[in-house]
């Protein structure tokens, strides 16, 4: 049994570790950071948990509730653990960090998506980036973990075997992904609201966004050289899912037996991943679990290779896979609180 | 370990069986009935259960299925458990029966609002009706449990205080409820197109809605005379959820107090009903559970109470409620696999 | 040709007026008043108005733009006008308050409900209620025209009638109400986020909801005694509309035929009113219009009936009333510019 | 004055017509076929027609009705006026057919996607391809005009600048489109519920999509030479709406401005383009009107372009594109009866 601290508690993400952690036999919740809502009952904030969480949450108090506890998610914005993050803190309590501040490993292109600066890049080097699929020997002993982006997981984990085995051009991906609103937060902004975002689909941040270099970088490691791609994102009215559709030139004489066989290498033994065999994934099939389902379809026609996946923003795009890693960071099974079943409809 | 078996295992309250018995310790699942979908695997119908359910569908074949089962849930029309059964089925098999045959005692009441004859009224009288928080004692010994309908558990369970403790005229009831799409079930007709619910709101059943004489039998019982109301249900564009807003005249002298006191007698120890201190229950916050979230205003102005409740009609208006009164029939510990916590957003 | 300026441009109710005006043949818009959008081109904010609004928001200089214009149009909060009125203003410009701020006749009514004082009480006698079903007359020469409220226009409506020719026992109405999330405006709040919103239905505003005594006061003028009612409004995933359930006590001896004819006499030659032949109303099939849809339906088994209603919140439940409203004070065809049909789905 | 005749006239698209001929004055509308409603009044339909629409549905006669009209639209599925479409129906009225069947001129490649043998090839060449803002020359004389797909007409235009004028590879185009689900008619099929589409978001079609060699035929003859081309379509929970998004490699040297001038050359005058700068589209500011938002974006990294274009998929993309079309036909202002505002929200 271990104890845990969540930075960023009454933020989708936030509130979605806590169901998930309330679930989870090895773990106990110690406190509950909001600067928003310090001294209120969470569970008048999540009225879903009422009967399940006694706590009130805390203002932002970090370094002094760290004695408390063995691990500290932050769910919180971009900049802030840089920007508090001492070597103290570090060996009082493992960090699994759900914000970008440590995916990137270069500084400068950190810098220069974000358009912020980075308070600690002196941690950069022994930050982890925890795509267990990808990652898994890397994430067990860090003390600091960098939990992927939503994008993030599903562009990568979609394209991945492919682009390990050398079945497709990584250079020719045109990645498009819709997202569920929850993916925006739950800061109060009129472009958030109902009536703005609902009965209405568009793109956003096109060429701009800030999940594109974190894709690139783990692309381009599993390719063996730099990749470069297009990654346009879109907002769709629903609460929750990601899905990708990912359109990429096959190699000369690459079969359809080809790719399935890539993906039944990486992905066979992976509970997390859920392969199509011949259909489309959606995003209801795996909203609130931590699956990520995968689909694929050839065009002979173009010599292109359609590649889908689908997951849950929140699940295995945040708090589940934030998890998931706990759980490899600690040693529990890799899927313990992480087995609730998608729900439908 | 009991075995269980569904009929009507695709529509929407089969699938959600499906989901909360994946989840059930002590409940091996043994067959699937769907007769639209017999030899197709379940979960290419209910891709969500990927990796979990591994069964195909079988078609209907009742009575040779039920050596194999010690209880089976029918999730199925009006009239086709009251068609079939027979005292040998009852002998072989206990019966968790989702549709109105058997929650009414009179038969001719049933035959009026439901306008099909009943096919075995010699088992009305051992049927009984599974809303534990009012009549758990019945529930633990009946080889026949007839679980009730959505809005009806919905309407009963937030008035039944005040009813039985005659804090409220009963005749006074209106009841205005609200409900999601799912209620109508998985039928492929016009009248529940996306495109023919979404971004609308309307009224329907009006004075003529088969779940008002449950309500009343039910109210009656707790009144101690006949109780008659108006019940007007609603269809809004979401998946899941009831709400239920009720007016009543308070009898004289009633105070704030007294209603509290009522809700808390007779639910205070209820672990699935949540009692609002002051709020309005959202149906989000009970959304996958099988709680029922109360709440009430006093309205000195008019002398009357509003009071409001709400559940998912797929847990505790359906499956969830099912599984309750099947830990109960068993003897399992009632919330055995119904911890499952309301996801939010 | 009039000219018109609109104060509070950049709300929803304000963002309807301009697409109504638009589309007025008797209409120039003059200014758009807008403080937080001030010096910003209308159609960057409304991008639906691209190729049809050419115009800047102006921050708020109210009195100084009242010379350019026949009537100013007030799509702001409670207490806005009523701050700012002067007799030289009402001497400049016609004033149509798409506020409450001479709703009310009875201050006293008004800072009770609404917890603010009023500013200029003394423009209340003047001030004309604008419903036109009914009271046509008194609105064709005022100067000060308070546009009643969205759920009471509805809840009105629906009754009027029955509560004029004594059918009903109006003491005995429970009204329900749900409103789609446009309602509740376009402010940056986090219960208005789609995520809050979304997938869940609730009441709120139980008992004191500020369009009670609205409803309450002219209610009583049709009955000729007070009334005293209950509302209790719902808030419903969908953009637009807004759907009445009201519930009474008929008199003796009052006949389905009875209420029929009172709906014929008081609607059967208004054009915004259409009368269901025993169907109930769906907010869709007004979307978008100035309609209101009426149906109702007797229970003979408990002495009462029930009323429904239907309108779009934003066009007869705010700009669209408006529109009527100056159509008759400028002696314009009553339905001029309001002829924009229902769209589906 | 002419006289119309629709058939399909209660599905969404013929639906949609109603609406635009209503508020058209050179038209009136002589007959509504609808084999499912025969003899029942339109109205009693869509409801939203009410006080506008007084005729019933006829069932299928139409050699019979032909002589009533001046102009047949067919809303049809494909084959149907393949199959009966003959010299002496095409010398009584003129034919806007909003099915497939005479889009491609190709029979071979209509009968290799469509899968049904087509039922009057010698039509196929005096058919001319509707789409004003590529074509408009060539609509005005014809007697059978194949309105296009709502997918094509969004892709295309969004395109066809850039092809047309060689500043990207078409070949290198990858079209992924977002649709609301209206485009998947108003049948009663399982998969179109409510509860099947809410909250979800799936491709589908991919690879073998029918709109892919419309939109590859129309490019071709812009370009000069074959063009082939990925077109996924995916659909998204809301009523209406295509958003298309393409990415296509640039030509060496194009720049910025190079694009910017295409896109104004060919749609600079088109009343029913708007080119945003440096915005992208959304649905919903289309939404109930005849236009097209087209934006785009570079991306240098990448060295291609990202495009953008929105249309609703009943209008532009169905039912106004064909009063667009019979404009020109029969010598109307191109934009009358097709000035309707996008409402929003």
């Amino acid at each position: 049994m271990i104890k845990a601290g969540i930075v960023g508690a009454t933020g989708y993400a936030g509130n979605e570790l806590v169901r998930l952690l309330l679930g989870h036999k090895e773990v106990e919740l110690s406190f509950l950071v909001s600067r928003s809502y310090a001294g209120q009952p969470y569970a008048s904030i999540y009225k879903n948990f009422m009967k399940f969480v006694d706590m009130d949450c805390v203002g932002d108090e970090l370094p002094g509730l760290l004695s408390e506890v063995d691990v500290v998610f932050t769910a919180t914005p971009q900049g802030y653990l840089a920007g508090i993050l001492t070597e103290q803190m570090l060996e009082k309590a493992r960090f699994i960090d759900l914000s970008a501040d440590y995916r990137l490993k270069d500084v400068e292109i950190y810098e220069k998506w974000y358009g912020i600066k980075h308070g600690s890049p002196n941690f950069l080097p022994e930050a982890v980036y925890g795509l267990p699929e990808m990652n898994r020997n890397g994430i067990k002993d860090t003390r600091l973990l960098a939990n992927p982006g939503c994008y993030t997981t599903c562009s990568i984990l979609t394209a991945y075997p492919l682009v390990k085995e050398h079945l497709i051009d990584p250079n020719t991906l045109i990645i498009n992904a819709l997202s569920g609103v929850s993916g925006a937060g739950r800061g109060a902004k009129v472009q958030n609201l109902y009536c703005e975002v609902n009965e209405s689909a568009k793109a956003y941040g096109v060429a701009t966004h800030r999940h594109t270099p974190e894709i690139e970088e783990q692309l381009s490691y599993a390719f063996g050289s730099p990749v470069v791609i297009n990654f346009t994102p879109h907002l769709v009215p629903m609460n929750r899912g990601i899905l990708v559709t990912e359109t990429a030139s096959l190699n000369e004489g690459v079969t359809q037996e080809d790719i399935k066989a890539a993906y039944t290498k990486y992905y066979g033994n992976e509970f997390f991943i859920r392969l199509l065999d011949g259909g489309c994934p959606e995003t209801r099939c795996v909203e609130g679990s931590n699956f990520v389902d995968i689909g694929f379809r050839m065009d002979e026609r173009t010599g292109r290779v359609i590649l889908m996946g689908a997951l849950d923003n929140l699940v295995k795009g945040a708090a589940g896979q934030a998890v998931q890693n706990m759980n490899i960071m600690f040693g529990f099974r890799e899927n313990e609180g992480l087995m609730t079943l998608p729900m439908l409809p």
